[in-house]
């Protein structure tokens, strides 16, 4: 299960801030403990608008490689500014996101090509999200044509089925498994990831929500996700669900977790 | 998911001492509490030697009965003591349980069909637990032909795949839900049960290990299981998984036992 630790993103008010006021002891704090949290990518969303996006990435990047070795996920929209960040970053980053939208497609396709990303693809195109499985799981089969066709390799794509609130449709879970079922029969290749905190919009007790999701979610296929590496609960649960899924040798990372505490109960 | 309630239980201490010394308010309070927490049987075991065992038995239900109208689970080896128990009993009792072995096949399976009793069906013969999903399914098999054979309808059996510690074997789960999943596609009339707290024997923070086991087996068919239903950890895991999984229309039960303080961390 590889972590895409979620915390660097602009949007979040206290790291706007940080943004705005050049705040780099705290950006490099929540990279430097996300990366001990065991994150295989730092996403970096700089949350501000197109024009002042490229500098505020730029400064985001050179402080999160003043501190850590992990590589950046780089979480933009607005292939300018993706451009000029790539040349920024020590090693190969992660793009955040493409989709199945036509112009989304023919702009950034071509970075993830020349520069030999791991890129995260939403299944979605430009009129919306689809309602059902069938149909996101569509769109999915029309992005891996065209990333075949640059010669990007499905082991680059990270598919995420897009899991909405469960509130307003109950069945939105079972739509996102049955697309990671089908991505995980038919692009045997292809990496499945999601976004942790859209399930559980406008629910009460949403941490149980996120978190049995994400374990039911592994079981469907499930390897990489979008979260909070520093939340105890979402690590027990990855923990416990590898545990029964039979993926931890000699039960050692469940047992070393233990000995360091993830399990007891925070002060 | 049935629940049913583990708690009057000679075999625990403080149980088997209220039984010696006929302490009717302590395992009353039990029996109401289960019944309280949506328990669908009471399974109680007297824990005792077989000569005392009707006597304890018979107590036990009439002091349960006294309190509560949910259905009791009868959870003895002894055909005499279920025999005895099962006159004793208002309503028709689950017998707990009987296995592929032969003897208690032929000694049991006529009080289940006699009765008309859902019964509990172990996945072992009178060798062993086999070790592969494969084998316990065939064991099930077995048992389901006898059962049949006696006018036992698929819907009365509650078949526990055993899951044995993965501290011993990592693989563990795995095999429990193989069998679960080929019992559904098989029998799908028939039910799947499970005791909860074999698979985290010998290891370190167990409560995660039963929840996310639960939570997975629920997705792999599991409709029933035999745990504390006192314990808030696994209903907040039953009913998040239940919601993720498309099953509480309108997410009324998950906000319900919301506002009840259920997901509220205890004092």
């Amino acid at each position: 299960m590889k972590i895409i630790g979620e915390k660097i993103n602009g949007t979040r008010k206290r790291v706007a801030q940080a943004i705005a006021e050049r705040d780099a002891e705290f950006i490099k704090d929540l990279a430097q403990k996300q990366a001990a949290a065991g994150s295989s990518w730092l996403d970096v969303n700089a949350g501000t608008l197109p024009d002042r996006e490229p500098d505020d990435l730029i400064w985001l990047i050179e402080n999160i490689q003043s501190v850590v070795e992990t590589p950046i996920s780089l979480d933009s929209a607005n292939p300018k500014a993706l451009q000029i960040a790539i040349k920024a970053v020590k090693k190969t980053p992660m793009i955040n996101s493409i989709s199945g939208e036509s112009e989304r497609l023919a702009n950034i396709l071509p970075i993830v090509a020349e520069h030999g990303c791991p890129v995260i693809a939403l299944a979605m195109d430009e009129k919306k999200i689809p309602e059902t499985a069938e149909k996101r799981f569509e769109v999915i089969t029309r992005i891996i044509k065209e990333s075949r066709a640059l010669g990007i390799p499905d082991s680059n794509l990270y598919f995420d089925p897009l899991a909405m609130t469960i509130s307003t449709n109950t069945e939105s879970a079972m739509i996102a498994f049955g697309v990671m079922r089908r991505v995980r029969e038919e692009y045997p290749e292809a990496h499945l990831t999601i976004g942790l905190s859209n399930i559980s919009f406008g629910l009460p007790a949403r941490s149980f929500v996120n978190r049995y999701f994400l374990s039911l979610a592994i079981q469907a296929g499930l390897d990489s996700a979008i979260l909070d590496p520093l939340d105890r609960e979402i690590q027990a649960a990855i923990l416990a669900t590898e545990l029964v899924l039979g993926r931890d040798n000699y039960c050692m990372n469940y047992i070393r977790a233990s000995r360091k505490g993830l399990f007891d109960k925070p002060e």
